[in-house]
C-alpha cells in the first residue's frame, strides 16, 4: 500500500479514536501546583543526598529550566516571582497579583475557580504571605497583610491551611475575619487541620499566629497531612481542582544560612511531594508541577572537610557539605519538574511567567 | 466503529508506516556531545545573562538533571565524570576508562568506531586531559599524558584538536607520536587547524604545547572553528559520526575563583552551541546533548552591589554579580540539554553514567 495512504487512514482514524475519548470524559484536569520557596538545583541536590530513601525527583521524566528575573530587579523576591507564576505577568519586586503598572491581574486560581474548579493553597507560613497571597491578593505591597487578609474573604477558596490568624482576628479595623469566613461557609480552625472533612464544607486552618515552626524547631508533618487532606477533600466532588502548596522555609535555611534547617526543609519537601505522588497515583486526569520562585543562599552541595589530628583540612569522600555564597536569593534559573496529564509541556527552558501560561494550556479543553 | 477496532485498525497502519520508514533509511545517527567542564546551572545562567544575543540554551526543547558522584567521592573529578558518561560505569576518582577494580571499560566512541562510525574529539585543553582521555584511553590515573597520548596513536579517531603536543613529541621514551599518527594516515599540525578537510585523511590539530589559551587570556574563535571543521569534515563522508566537544575553561574559571573567566567561558561555549546548531541544522539524523562532569566552584549568581559615596553597599538592581564558595568541584546537579534525533530519551532526573547507555539506545538500529 502507498506510504500516503497509510498515514492518511491511520491519522484519520487516530483522529477518530481521539474524538471519542474526548466526548466520553471532557473533563478538566486537576493541577497541583507544589513550590519549594528558594529551591534551586543544590536544594534538590540536599534533598536527594540527604532523603533517607531515593528522593522522589527520580520519579519525575519531564524536566524545565526557568529564569525567574523581575522586572525591577534581575534578582527576584517571592512576591513577583509567585506574581508571574499565577498571573502569566512578570511584575516589579513586593508586588502581588499586580503588574508593573499596579493594575491587578487576574490569577490563575481566579481563571480556575471562574471555570468551575475547588480551588486551595497551603503554606508554612502565613497564608496571607507573599507566594500564597500572589494567587488570590491584588495588593502594591507584599507587607499589605491585614489587606490581603480581607481579600482571601472574597476568594472564594474552598481549602486553605497555614499560619497566620493574626491578620485575621487581631486586626486595625477590628473586623473578625474568622467569623466573616464562617457567615461564608467556613469551618474556620486556628489549632489544628480539620479532622473530618465534610465536601458541603469550606475549610480554613489557620494554626499559628504568624509562621508555623520550622523542622528544626520540631514542626512534624504538617505539610504531607495538609496536602493529602486538601486532595482527599476535592476527591469528594466532581469538580476539578486547582492546589498550591509551598515548601516555605528552604527560602529561610538559605536566609539563616542554616544548613540544617535548608536540609531539613528540603527533605521535607521532598516528603511532601511523595505524599502528593501517592494520593494521585490513580488519576490520570491530574497535573503535578514542581518549582520555585527562586533560589535563596547561593548555595553549594561540595566537598566536607574535618581536621586531623595536626589540623590539617581532610576531605571525607563520602560526606557532603553546604555553603552558603550569600543570605539573599540569587538568580540561578531554578528547576521544574512535571509528572501526570500534559507534562510535556513543563519541558524546555523558559522564563517564569511562562508556568502561568502552560498551566492554562493545560486546562483548556479541546475545542 | 467500536474504540478496540479503531485502535487496533490504527496501530496496525502506523507500524506498517514505521516499518517501511525504517526500511528506507535505516541510517545509524551522528551524535555531537557538548562537555562544558565544570558546567552547573549557575555557569548557564551566566551565559543566558552574558551572552549579549539571547543564549542558544532557550532553543532546547529537552532538559535532564544529572547526579554526578563517583565510586570514590561523593564530589567527582572530570576523569570520574567523564569515564562515567563515556562507559556507563561509574568508577573512581582520576579513572580514565577503566572501572573500579581497573579493568578497561569500552567506551562509546571506541563502540561506536567498531560501529563504523567516524569519531572525533576536541578540547581546549591538552587532547591527553581527563575529559577526551576517557573517551579513548584506559589508565588508572588521568596524569599519564605520555601513556594516555600513546593510546591516541591506536584509537584511530578521524578527527582531533586541542593542545598538548609535548605529550606526543617530548616524551621520555623519545617516541614521536607525530611521525607515528603520520604513517597512519594524519595529517598532524601544531600550528593551526587544517585549512583544507580532504575526506581522504585523518587530521590532528593539537595546536599547544600544553593547554591553549583562555579567552581572558585572547583566545579567539577556536572551538567554534573546531567544531565547525570536524563537522564539515565528518559531512564528506556518508558515514555517521561521533563527536566530543569539550568547553574546559568553565572549570578553571571556578579554580581560580575568576567571575570574569567563568563568564567568558560560559558565553564562549554557548557560542559554540549556536555553531553546532548552525552547523546541523538541516540534518534530522543528528542528536546534539550538552552537559556538563560537575559543577565548578559553588557558583552564585546574585545581587550586584555598589558602594555610595559613605560607603554604605547599594544594590544596582538591573546588574548581577557572581560569587564562588569554593575553588574545587561540587555536587550539586547538572543540566543536560538534548535536540534533535530521540532527544526525548535525555528528559528526566538520573545519573551520569545513563548518558553512555542514553547514547547507545539512539544508536541502536531497530530490530
Amino acid at each position: 500500500m502507498p506510504k500516503f495512504v497509510l498515514i492518511f487512514l491511520s491519522t484519520f482514524l487516530l483522529l477518530a479514536v481521539g474524538c471519542e475519548h474526548e466526548k466520553s470524559t471532557n473533563e478538566k484536569p486537576n493541577i497541583i501546583l507544589m513550590v519549594g520557596d528558594g529551591m534551586g538545583v543544590a536544594q534538590v541536590t540536599a534533598a536527594n543526598y540527604w532523603n533517607p530513601q531515593k528522593s522522589n525527583y527520580y520519579n519525575f521524566k519531564t524536566v524545565g529550566l526557568m529564569e525567574t528575573s523581575s522586572t525591577s530587579h534581575k534578582v527576584t523576591d517571592s512576591a513577583s516571582g509567585a506574581t508571574a507564576m499565577s498571573t502569566g505577568e512578570k511584575t516589579y519586586k513586593r508586588a502581588i497579583g499586580v503588574a508593573s503598572d499596579s493594575t491587578h491581574l487576574k490569577t490563575i486560581l481566579e481563571e480556575l475557580h471562574d471555570q468551575g474548579y475547588q480551588t486551595g493553597l497551603i503554606s508554612l507560613t502565613s497564608i496571607t504571605h507573599a507566594t500564597p497571597a500572589s494567587f488570590y491578593a491584588h495588593v502594591t505591597d507584599r507587607d499589605m497583610h491585614e489587606e490581603i487578609a480581607s481579600q482571601l474573604v472574597d476568594a472564594d477558596l474552598d481549602f486553605f491551611a497555614g499560619g497566620g490568624w493574626k491578620y485575621f482576628l487581631e486586626r486595625k479595623d477590628n473586623r473578625n475575619l474568622f467569623h466573616e469566613l464562617g457567615e461564608k461557609g467556613y469551618e474556620m480552625d486556628s489549632l489544628a487541620l480539620p479532622s473530618k472533612l465534610d465536601g458541603s464544607k469550606k475549610y480554613g486552618s489557620l494554626i499559628a499566629e504568624g509562621s508555623l515552626p520550622s523542622k528544626v524547631q520540631g514542626r512534624v508533618d504538617f505539610l504531607q497531612r495538609a496536602a493529602s487532606s486538601a486532595i482527599e477533600y476535592f476527591k469528594k466532588s466532581d469538580k476539578p481542582y486547582f492546589l498550591m502548596v509551598e515548601g516555605s522555609y528552604i527560602d529561610w535555611g538559605g536566609h539563616a544560612e542554616d544548613a540544617e534547617m535548608m536540609i531539613q526543609e528540603s527533605v521535607d519537601f521532598d516528603h511532601t511531594i511523595g505524599t502528593v505522588m501517592d494520593k494521585t497515583k490513580t488519576d490520570d486526569n491530574t497535573l503535578l508541577v514542581v518549582t520555585a520562585d527562586h533560589e535563596t543562599g547561593g548555595v553549594a552541595i561540595g566537598k566536607y572537610y574535618e581536621e586531623d589530628e595536626v589540623g590539617n583540612r581532610i576531605e571525607v569522600p563520602d560526606t557532603l557539605g553546604i555553603q552558603f555564597n550569600t543570605d539573599q536569593h540569587t538568580a540561578s534559573m531554578v528547576p521544574v519538574f512535571a509528572k501526570g496529564y500534559k507534562e510535556e509541556l513543563f519541558s524546555g527552558v523558559y522564563a517564569n511567567n511562562q508556568i502561568y501560561h502552560k498551566l492554562m494550556e493545560v486546562c483548556k479543553l479541546p475545542d
